[in-house]
Parts: structure tokens; C-alpha cells; sequence
């Protein structure tokens, strides 16, 4: 006897998106190219069209590096324009060595190089930041996003971060809305009736880095859609990505 | 005018395995229950049914703690035989606090109690322990599906996994056969011909968290198909889930 269908996950990436330019209606964007969206759907969107739009962008032509960034770009490797830029979205930094500043943001995250990038931004002498507040950006999409389909939607906002302890980068939810970004088994049982250990699943950032197994880096596909599964999306924009920060006196490495 | 549809990646999860019982045949439970594999598939297993096959389990009746577990034990509130079995496993103690041990395995793991787990385990006196190599054992079921079902496959063991700096357990690959783990970018140009930032992505990792996407945890659905996507199995093995894991020299966060 065949067993019962279960629900399926499907992700695709949604195709011929055009370049992202300051003020572009990213909302309008997507829902022209993505007609199909029904209620329940997840759109993860690559920051980096996000912080395009809202014009994050720094022309290092205007960046005076300080001493400080002289010297440790001097010290890493890096363009010290870069790294002013880097020491002004960040709030602390963590570690600076082989190459890497590793850097806490303003908003919580632990990164390298605050995150600002030069891969994909519009020049050469260009670099890209993470939205100023990437969980009101995704509630602003969805919103818009909503309006314009008349679906019920979540957004999810992502960056690719390295982690400790495993190489390579993995795609984590910088902000979310109209999904729970922590599924909470806590004090649930396992089919022996015994109390489940892991207890309080990143689901948001497992759906980012399923995301990234359907977008063609090299080309322009910063956007996917998600369906299906167990994911459930929530009328509430909820409490965004910012739970998923852990605040440097909970954390065991530092 | 429609974009061309884009390959999507689908992930369902297996029903109605039965428990498992050391000695199992994990592959034959597998393609019983899942007759429509196909040429290209990735099966996502949760290492806690390989273990259980592998009789990777303790009965913590057999288990004497030493002077060093039982203070352990005391300090973080932990059964001492359970802390003696995490010791057995580990090849170093990174944390030992508020009722966390942190551990780094024999295997070069970084994680909680060394993957020394209760829940799901056949009974509340037995610990389920990783298995001994897990990139040996998704070689093994590769090779033992590959044969049962003429298939070309690829499998991924996982496990739950907390991380610094966030919230919240994801779940990463153990071990691997027959994808390789990391995607190598490096060089590679982005849009507008600039090297790419993210130039190695844990693809194995992302798809461990994506399988985690489509099981209910609290039923007994340890394995998961995943479908498409820009995911590409290998004729060969390949390096395993070992390329994933960091040298403690290599790591700025220890």
C-alpha cells in the first residue's frame, strides 16, 4: 500500500528579474515576473536588491579612511575606504586577521566585513550595505507585496554569513516577516514520549539556505519562491529575523 | 510574456518507516517505502536511524561515570553517566556552562554533548550517539541503494546543531556520498565581472536545513527526498562531510 502523499516543498527562483536600480519598486518587480503567487508562498529575497533599492549603497570616491582604517587595512589587506566603511556599519569587531575582519553590526549580526560588499554592486567603486533595518524592509515588502497580488505572503531577507567550527558560507534570514523565524518544540515529546532536544529550530535560516540551492549565483536570481512543507506563514509580521540574534552576553563564543 | 520555468527543487519527507533496530537494513526500509527514487535524487537521513542501525547506542545502566563526569555533572546539572558518555566522545571541551557542554568529537564536530542524544532513543535509560563515521556510513547507503534500486543517488546524514552568535538549532550534514559539500565559486565573476564574495557555499549544509523543512519531528520521519534544483550528485563518493569540518587552527573562534 502506497503511503499517503505528503506535502512537498517546491522552490524556484523567479527569472528575468532586471537590474535593481535606487528607489526601484522591488514589490512590482517581483509580483511582474512571479504571477503564480498563492496564499501561504514565501518570497526570500537576497538582501543586496533590498539594500539597492533603499539606496545602500557607498561610492568609495566619497570614503576618507581614518587612522584607524588605514591601519588595519594595511594590517588585513583591504582598501581602507572599505574598511571605513566596514568600521561604521559595525559595532564592534570581533576578530581581524588572515584577510577577515569579522565584525558585530549595528543590528546584532556577526559577520565579515559588517557585511558591506563589492560582489554585485553596481560599479567597481561601489560597495553594497545591509538594509539599515532588514526585518522593517521585509515587512514593508510583504505589505506591498500583498497589496499588489492580493495573496497572503511572507518575505524573507538573506545574506550569505561564514559561521565558526564548519568551512563555507551558508544563506541566514537577515529579517522576515509573516513567518516565525524560531520554530519552538520546547517541552514537546518524541515518539517515545520523551522530551525532544532540539528544541527551538532556526527555521528561517534553514529556508534561506534552501533558497540559495535554487538561485544561479552568477547570474541575476535574487529571488525565490517557497512553497509548501511544513512551512506555515502567520497573518502577524511577527517578531522578524531580530530573535534569531543572540545578544553577546547569552553567547559562549565571543 | 512567462519566464521560462526554472528548475525547481522539490523536498518531500519518507512515510511509514518503522522504528529501527540495530542490525536494520536502513536501505531496503528506505526503497520499500519510497519506490519512485530517481536517477539524481539526494536521500536526507537523520543520523539518529544510522546510529540506532549501526548500534551506535549506550545503555547508560552499563556506564560508570569517572571523578571527572561527576563533577561535570554537578556543575551543569547533568546526569554524570550521560556526561561520561559526552567525554567518551568528545576530543575536547570547549564550554562547560549554564547546563551546556560543548564538545568538539572525535570526528571534529563542534557541537552540544558531543551529539550524545536522549530524545528518540529506543528507551530513557539508552543514548543515541553520532555515528562512528558518518561519511562512511552515507557511503555505505549510498552504495547499498544505488544496488537495491539501479539509481544514481547521493545521500546526506544530518543532525541539529546550535551555532554561536543566533538562536536556535539548524541542521547540518554529518556526513556525505556522492555530492560535494562545498560549492566552489572562487574566481568566478559575478553580473558585472566582479569576483564573487560568497565563493564557497556549504551546499550540504543548506540542504540538511532544507530537508529539516518537510519532517515533523515529533513523527518518525527521519528521511527525506530532495529533487532538483541546481543540486548534482556525483558518480564518485567524493571528500565527504570531513570537507566541511574547520581544523581547530584554521578557526578564529575557539
Amino acid at each position: 500500500m502506497p503511503a499517503e502523499r505528503p506535502p512537498r516543498l517546491e522552490l524556484w527562483p523567479v527569472s528575468g528579474l532586471p537590474e535593481v536600480e535606487p528607489g526601484a519598486d522591488l514589490a512590482a518587480l517581483i509580483a511582474a515576473r512571479e504571477p503564480s503567487l498563492a496564499n501561504g508562498d514565501i518570497v526570500v529575497v537576497s538582501h543586496k536588491v533590498v539594500s539597492k533599492a533603499e539606496g545602500r549603497t557607498v561610492s568609495l570616491a566619497t570614503v576618507t579612511p581614518s587612522p584607524q582604517a588605514r591601519a588595519l587595512g594595511r594590517m588585513v589587506g583591504k582598501d581602507p575606504r572599505i574598511v571605513e566603511v566596514v568600521l561604521r556599519e559595525s559595532a564592534a569587531l570581533l576578530r581581524a586577521e588572515r584577510g577577515v575582519l569579522i565584525c558585530r553590526t549595528h543590528h546584532g549580526f556577526v559577520c565579515a566585513n559588517a557585511g558591506v560588499d563589492t560582489s554585485n554592486a553596481p560599479s567597481p567603486e561601489t560597495v553594497v550595505l545591509l538594509p539599515k533595518n532588514p526585518d522593517a524592509s521585509a515587512r514593508r515588502l510583504r505589505g506591498a507585496l500583498q497589496r499588489l497580488t492580493g495573496r497572503q505572503l511572507a518575505v524573507v531577507i538573506t545574506d550569505s554569513f561564514g559561521r565558526p567550527w564548519r568551512h563555507g558560507q551558508q544563506e541566514v534570514a537577515l529579517g522576515c516577516a509573516g513567518l516565525e523565524p524560531l520554530l519552538d518544540l520546547r517541552g514537546e515529546l518524541d515518539s517515545q514520549g520523551v522530551v525532544l532536544r532540539a528544541t527551538l529550530i532556526a527555521i528561517a535560516d534553514e529556508l534561506a539556505g534552501a533558497a540559495d540551492l535554487v538561485r544561479e549565483k552568477r547570474s541575476r536570481q535574487p529571488v525565490v519562491i517557497a512553497r509548501g512543507g511544513l512551512l506555515r506563514i502567520a497573518a502577524q509580521d511577527g517578531p522578524g529575523a531580530a530573535a534569531l540574534v543572540r545578544r553577546p552576553e547569552e553567547d559562549l563564543f565571543r
